[in-house]
């Protein structure tokens, strides 16, 4: 099984077979959550604006503005928040930017696409590995063009699992962020020296890190089922 | 100091300061090289069609096609062969397309360009920080748009020089390249994993791999100081 990192989004990226996408802090490991609390589907969106577009009694909008609730949104994009929602058999609409051009990258070429995160990691890997054929690929969103410390980090955690349970040929990315894994035992230590967690500091979210830090706790993992719109449509894999 | 790690290169990135490229194996190693030989200057250029205008009694050409030396070319693109040829004196037209489009795109912006690889990285580190007033950003040059092994494991080694001379700010990315310099303490052993090097062994060329690999061997830095054409002229630093 090929096993290949790619450290951020690029437009003329293709993929053959599996994607895992990475946005640690916080959209994907939010969206796990979100299925924990019992969430029927997750819809992705790139935007605020693209969200409000499905406001109904029966939808729940989440999504940040300086990674704070919007106005009009029921909810932030805080995985803690997101476990304890009351979104049992409702479609959520997360607005995320960097998650959601990283998953609708991916959509575009892949024959299946999955969110991952730390929170999720084994089952992720565990699900990738069941879909392959030849190639698990593992995206990193990273943060507006710029590489994130906390998602190649993941991406380290992920490739890690994936060549515990099969025999895997790594490409040039997937053995930097095992390097990266490596170098940080700790997985809080790697996320907060993230920019992506010196940004959540900023804005008072700091316990969203240690949150986002623990490894292997849900066996929840989105899968892209289809669309509708600019939504991409997530659910139980 | 801010420290920042491009781990490959992206149009919309902008430079307000030093940037380092780097491209190990093997085109900024054999820039480096051709300096120790005694050239009088490089230029380097993104074709070998580019590199045959300049063809000329009084200028050497060196380029590669799958590694190999191309018809009506003086010589390869090896350091090995850099480093005995006899190129005192004169303008060496260095035919690489990675590296080229690398240092084109940090050109764009940049104040100042130097050539850096494992070979001079001492002397690469320091002039950066000599030069530099605000930031040193290093770029890897990478492969065809995949990230390069061979050139994050370089940066990671100029981030650790540039850290042990100064105190730095280091990015995400520079962090992902000091792990990945600290998961490998045998610079052999990175650079014989990368993909880059993959590709030498399969033309016969892997020589230059434990070559590639030497540290701080040279105090010869490829400084950008003009173009001319399609070429990025550079002189020692
Ligand atoms: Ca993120
Ligand atoms: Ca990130
Ligand atoms: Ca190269």
């Amino acid at each position: 099984m090929r096993l290949r990192v790619d450290l951020l989004p690029r437009e003329e990226l293709v993929y053959p077979d599996v994607v895992l996408v990475v946005d640690v802090i916080r959209a994907t490991t939010t969206a796990a959550c979100f299925l924990e609390a019992g969430a029927e589907a997750l819809y992705l969106v790139p935007s605020l604006e693209a969200a409000r577009a499905f406001k109904d009694e029966d939808v729940v909008l989440a999504g940040e503005a300086g990674g704070l609730r919007p106005s009009g949104f029921d909810l932030g994009n805080s995985p803690r928040e997101a476990l304890e929602a009351p979104v049992g058999g409702k479609v959520v609409v997360m607005a995320t930017t960097n998650g959601t051009k990283a998953a609708h990258l991916a959509g575009m070429t892949a024959k299946h696409v999955l969110l991952a995160s730390l929170f999720n990691a084994h089952a992720a890997a565990r699900k990738a590995l069941e879909l392959a054929t030849e190639e698990v690929a593992i995206l990193c969103a990273g943060k507006e063009g710029r590489v994130g410390l906390d998602d190649v980090y993941t991406a380290g955690v992920l490739a890690e699992y994936l060549g515990l349970m099969r025999e895997v040929e790594p490409d040039d990315g997937a053995r930097i962020a095992l390097a990266v894994r490596r170098a940080h035992p700790d997985p809080l230590e790697a996320l907060s020296l993230s920019a992506a967690a010196l940004a959540l500091k900023g804005v008072g979210l700091e316990a969203d890190i240690p949150f986002c830090a623990q490894v292997a706790k849900s066996a929840q993992v989105p899968l892209l089922s289809g669309r509708v719109g600019e939504a991409l449509i997530f659910k139980r894999g």
